[in-house]
């Protein structure tokens, strides 16, 4: 029969061999990179843990830039927060109008997505800027508003070294997936629409 | 062929479907209800996302509260940000002394999984907090560092109706699934690290 004092042993034994192999693999880990991020699929959390990294680099003294790509006809409350508080810190565009079946015409979410693309360029080039999100991106690139091998290209030869860019929205095109250094998939395990409850201040904008 | 108007209008009349389609999806969904809510796997984004709740609550003028049951002992951005700029809107404590492969010390962890519990506990049943953010609870759990019944009984049967509750870290127990109203699991398709990238500032803390 174990003792708590045999579990406590074992859990410090396990726990340093632990330690050992992640020092191990952490002693490789000694580049740092600007980092091309897709955060995609169908789950929630693909804009807000954009946001929360957003918060994290205003911390750490690092100046960020967001463009909004679809969501620009509602108010959010990451928006508002930034706006007001941050202004400085976090430049924030809009170059959406809605959701793309709230619009109903083509020819304007294109002039929009490519508004919004000049303008993520700008903000790209500009070294100061250490952290860009590109917010919804990946529905304007779904229904080629943007030339997916344009976008590609640019983040792979233009975007400055140091320089996060943080791209979201489903079904990123397998382009995107490929140039990416970190892409997490949001998957949905359980949502409670199904049981008739409406999107809701605090999580969903 | 096609010309553009054509594709023009075939672009309305599928939005226009789709809203509709929507519209009525969305019109069953008048119910608001304070959420039980678990971000959970091996991909990034399980705390940032909710740090971006915690951004929209704010700027809703929603109180809300953090206890990090893991992450202690190094300093986040987020942590700082919030205790620097928000410590009015968001209550933040720690109860973790960082990861446990850190420690080595199974009571001392088990202790500050309890306490960090019970705190968590006070904070809940304050209606006026309506978003608590319990990150890397999964992660103390999984450890059998507090009890997975005890916990899920609470949230079920404590937790003020319109009070959001999420709870972040890998492998959340099966039981606080089950009883979750909103679960994403963020699935690891890229990371940096396999090519020797270390974790750097705003992205990963």
């Amino acid at each position: 029969m174990s003792t708590d004092a045999d579990i406590s042993a074992r859990h410090t034994e396990k726990m340093k061999k632990i330690k050992a192999a992640r020092d191990r693999l952490m002693e490789n880990k000694t580049e740092e990179k600007g980092l091309i991020m897709v955060h995609t699929g169908p789950g929630k959390g693909k804009s807000s843990s954009g946001f929360g990294m957003i918060m994290r680099c205003i911390s750490h003294g690092m100046p960020t830039a967001v463009v909004q790509f679809i969501k620009g006809a509602w108010a959010t409350g990451e928006r508002d927060f930034l706006e007001t508080h941050f202004k400085d810190e976090c430049k924030f565009y809009v170059s959406g109008e809605g959701f793309t079946w709230e619009t109903q015409d083509r020819d304007r979410d294109i002039a929009k997505a490519e508004a919004g693309w000049e303008l993520a360029k700008q903000l790209i080039r500009d070294e100061s800027n250490r952290f860009v999100l590109l917010d919804e991106i990946n529905i304007a690139l779904r229904n080629d508003y943007l030339n997916i091998d344009e976008v590609v290209e640019f983040l792979l030869e233009e975007k400055p070294m140091m320089t996060h860019v943080c791209l979201t929205g489903r079904n990123a095109k397998p382009e995107l997936i490929e140039a990416a250094d970190l892409v997490t998939e949001m998957t949905l395990v359980k949502h409670p629409f199904r049981d008739g409850i409406k999107a809701q201040k605090g999580v969903e904008f």
